[in-house]
């Protein structure tokens, strides 16, 4: 435990039904789906979207496609929902597909759980993926505020990717938070043991979300996903909208 | 993951906040609350107290006190609750103070989550702790049913202690469970990094229980509780009350 009264705290939610239990007005809240949400975030605006809308309802989706010049996107039990065109997967959101143009996403876990962020008067919001590790980890170190580390989970179950990621995030930038949290202690333990190789590890394991998303032929979504720095941008929420940072 | 259809079902809710998500009404709840509510009625029945009726307030304690011949026993935060005589150590229990004698007990977490299991109309409900390890899994390989593992936690934030056990146990009797739980193997990967000392284990990454009974000098405490088997009996609940099973 470092002291406590001259760094910001860190702790993690593993689960949206447990964000309650922690002072969100008092904190950045970083939003971590690994599969997929948080990773096509980082993609879309690493290869150039002007911004990304999410909104937590394949209606509300629909809806905005109507008004708006935008792209829209989403999906529901990892496939992409009845009414949208495009889905969840980073390979998608290419240079040629995305530079320049406005996404509206909704997915199963992550923009539901982005919105409760919102909605308990979240101080600042910034989603996270492996592949934007680096610039969230600097970004955290930079602001020096008291950190949320909010995992998506599956359904509120907590899920391996998550707590992994939340894990990895702990592990690079402790040194500069004050830490009382058994939640950072578990995902920092169970990334410790998987680090060398966290593809292999969600195999072993047979992550639940593993197991769902190889079932539709996605091994390449979970490699990308899984990969650190791929699309290495800081994602920031503000005005209703994710930008770069 | 193994066959679904010919082993019955076992999940863990690393959370009382968790515990909802999961089918409570077809499984044996496993009340886990590490330190120290389940090891305490553990080491109490096994030192041949007569029954232990768990009660989810300090009032509804105190009231049983008046109105029946037992010993009322409680805390609030790691100490004894005011207005109450006993506290939730194990070693308070012996066989002369509490041989066929009926306990009245109420904690912060643990009595609290058995209730909502029996709200939830739990199919059975026993509790758990490393004290009593072996007979726990020996009922739940011989009773052949659904178990979800539902652990106390901290005011329904995760432990380390709680998620320990649940993995002991997972690691214990996963050939004879379907599982397709990340929680599970979340708690799993876990213990198996802590098993060779707990205590230690605890101590290295501050587990916030760990320290907070370390300042009330409980350590002999929290060396009791984490020790397996040593007081080895089964604690099922039946009829309002937790027996010998």
């Amino acid at each position: 435990m470092t002291e406590k009264n001259s760094k910001p705290n860190i702790t993690a939610s593993l689960s949206p039904s447990l964000l309650q239990l922690y002072d969100v007005s008092s904190s950045i809240v970083v939003i971590i789906d690994v599969l997929r949400a948080t990773s096509t975030i980082a993609a879309a605006l690493y290869n150039g979207a002007k911004s990304i809308i999410p909104v937590d309802s394949v209606a509300d989706c629909i809806k905005l496609g109507k008004q708006m010049d935008v792209i829209t996107a989403g999906e529901r039990d990892g496939q992409i929902a009845e009414g949208l065109k495009y889905g969840n997967t980073p390979f998608q959101y290419t240079p040629k597909f995305i530079k320049g143009k406005t996404l509206v996403l909704t997915t199963t876990n992550g923009t539901k759980l982005l919105h409760m962020a919102l909605t308990e008067g979240a101080k600042g919001i910034i989603t996270a993926s492996f592949c934007n590790i680096s610039a969230v980890c600097d970004y955290l170190v930079r602001e020096k505020k008291n950190v949320i580390l909010a995992c998506a989970g599956w359904k509120d179950r907590l899920n391996i990717e998550d707590t992994l990621l939340a894990g990895a995030i702990i592990n690079r930038v402790k040194d500069h938070f004050y830490q009382n949290c058994d939640s950072c202690q578990i995902s920092e333990s169970l990334y410790m043991l998987a680090k060398d190789d966290l593809f292999n590890f969600m195999k072993e394991k047979n992550a639940s979300h593993y197991h769902r998303l190889m079932g539709f032929d996605l091994e390449e979504d979970i490699r990308y996903c899984l990969t650190e720095d791929n699309a290495n941008i800081l994602c920031l929420y503000d005005g209703g909208r994710l930008i770069a940072g």
